[in-house]
């Protein structure tokens, strides 16, 4: 069966990286979102709410630092193209289970190629924001199950992370 | 018992963010040690490492992402305080039980405040540079279990995640 | 009367920060003119001004950091898009009646969303830097009277700060 | 009289434009306040108080945006030495005989050069960050009376506007 | 004769630069080739090669920073525009007869001005990374003959240096 | 004879690149002088010189350049240490002969690693700022001889160029 070929696209046949041509690629709308949480002592997440809840903060700078990252996720990421961002948005939500915060990042753009990566590291810098901020009473801190969870526009269409067998439930 | 008041260090008493003040801190050697995965399947490390035997490019590259971003977590993290970084080392190792790699980052610094932020940016921008070079062929990739797990120097001595009690094996 | 709703665009529902969606606007020619001065002793101006004459420093270096800033604008405000300003100019002229310099910037783009922010910028950032060259001769100077004073393009047409009712003349 | 010569220190003799030694210069704690106002229709002052009681987020995201700029002066000011700032802070007050927002910035460093221009970095991006914020509600805000309020440590010693002869109060 | 007036475009007519407006140029695809060599001894050459056969270091380390300084072109040479890269790729060849490294990059995008500086830019921050990776053996190492090699696209079409009567074989 | 065994320092013994460790490495003050050319029609330098005499600006904006890349060169170079400068200067001089202009880039620190990179880098940017100036006039103009040609400070002490036997003349 030859049609199961995947290649890894940042590496030409010299074997040596380089930043992928788009030119020829179409300029359609775009989206992502990516998800990541970080789970803490259910104490450090009480005192971040409690503190959100009373000064906005921590929540706050994450959601800014997040988004400001996407911003210069090319700048980062050695072979992401320069993308003109149309949108960018951040939310957390609180999940005892875990417990923990769950951020969700949502990018988008008006481009030749897809702004998965945008979405990503928004998710991480601002799990990476809150760790900073609440490091002093909890250390042990972990960022986790950071992935694409959609991806919207361009050649491959509608991917949802649910849909993927063996992915299970996201 | 009034010795358990944690607090979120960067929230001053009227709940605005600043940036704590560390110029009375001692300057000292620190030393710190995260460490992240990312997960994706057994046919995409192949790929990668088979890549990499020939080629050393998707390794290569996340590495230098990860040296790079350590550089910049001041700029990428709100409330950072500049460091003069005097070392960053990133490894990154496979390991078939996840299927994925194992990133650690190690940074070191002469300074008035720690280095974690900077071992974890790091480690979490490696990770992020490995997805983006695999995505095409791997959509469902998921970093994940960034944490710290060893800081030396500074006022509060030599930390391990080992040491933990809730936190088990690392 | 229900059409006096103004909002702040920049926070969504549950009142979080988020780079607002652009994607739906019109990509036109938008141009925007900011305008500020920075205030000094008579003899600081002289100084830079026949410096200037023999020199060229102290503006030439002043305009080149507007220009610089105004590329980085979106990097430096939170939640300002990216935009790929086709146009930036500075000019700076002398006022004995401050005494002092007015900064005028004028900034380009065709693009989704307008240019102000970047003009703005350019403005704070020359005037910023003229405090920096002669700040070891006269610390007490004062930058003020920052403000857009022209915009067009984009959906709400041309606007001129003078045709404001309570701006008086600019 | 030979005293009076004060010199534009960031201009050589042949008057090309430089980065001045700094390294015979002391390594001691040095702070710097700046402050400064942005001007506004009463009803968005009380917009963006109204919405911070609610949400926190104008002057959250105004007060994250002067301390990340403040980290970066030295990207931006291009004569400008790069500081490990040891401390930055914001503090944001309503002033309703403006009617506006007073922005008030502190940094502090152990180094061998001051850290005004840290500080009036800072408050001018904090005020840009609401303008940026507000400015779809009101177009004519002013950004004004960015100054140097304080100044100590360095050669110099303390140094308080509020002592110039000319300057009046602050 | 009046046809020979070429002029500094980014010097406009009061002396002062700017940042030109393109807005009215043409949105076409456009490529640039850029070339330039580090030069040094026979056995640090020797070195490096057989560093990169074992380990793929020294230029792939040199190829990344290539492609991301091309990225930042803009923020770097003051009077360049920002532009949405659709490629760069970064080629590095052994060259005994100097000897030393060829660096060749290749740049592209759909925009309204070239892609010279970027491609030029790039060139010139792969050979000071190998510099800075070899210096420690070679501190003589030179780096030389930067310069265009083609150019494609935009007003001026397509431009070869080998055709340039001056310019001899490069 | 065992003693010349000279090695790539940055990279480790299992052939990663890495930012060596330099925390054990003297405080000392260490001054670095690069220089480089580029090369043009002789045309263009006196186009490029005679607006210098009416406006300063090609060779200031290019001063400008190199001052300020010379701060960014840890954000540049992958493996460079960041570095509290406390000098840059840059020094253009035309050369009929060339026919072009020489750059020379002087850098300074008290740190634990050295400033060629920076001085270097210097060089390098202010040349290719000069090629964006004048580039509408003269494309084939080539940027070269960019080299380290003096070094203090740190533990080889004094080191000369013009000293380096097969060096020659610089």
């Amino acid at each position: 069966m030859a049609e199961e070929k995947p290649e890894l696209t940042h590496i030409d046949k010299t074997g040596a990286a380089s930043m992928v041509d788009v030119s020829e690629k179409d300029t359609t709308s775009r989206t992502a979102v990516a998800r990541g949480e970080i789970r803490m002592k259910a104490q450090t997440l009480r005192m971040i709410l409690s503190g959100n809840a009373k000064k906005g903060d921590v929540l706050g700078v994450a959601r800014v630092a997040g988004i400001m990252a996407a911003k210069r996720t090319h700048e980062l990421i050695p072979l992401c193209h320069p993308l003109p961002l149309s949108k960018v948005s951040i939310e957390i939500d609180p999940d005892d289970t875990l417990p923990g915060l769950v951020v969700t990042a949502t990018t988008k753009v008006s481009g030749q190629t897809g702004v998965e990566m945008e979405a990503l590291t928004a998710c991480s810098l601002a799990c990476l924001t809150i760790y900073d901020m609440a490091k002093a009473v909890d250390r042990g801190m972990t960022i986790g199950e950071i992935r694409l969870v959609e991806k919207m526009g361009g050649k491959s269409g509608h991917w949802r992370l649910a849909d993927e067998p063996d992915q299970g439930v996201e």
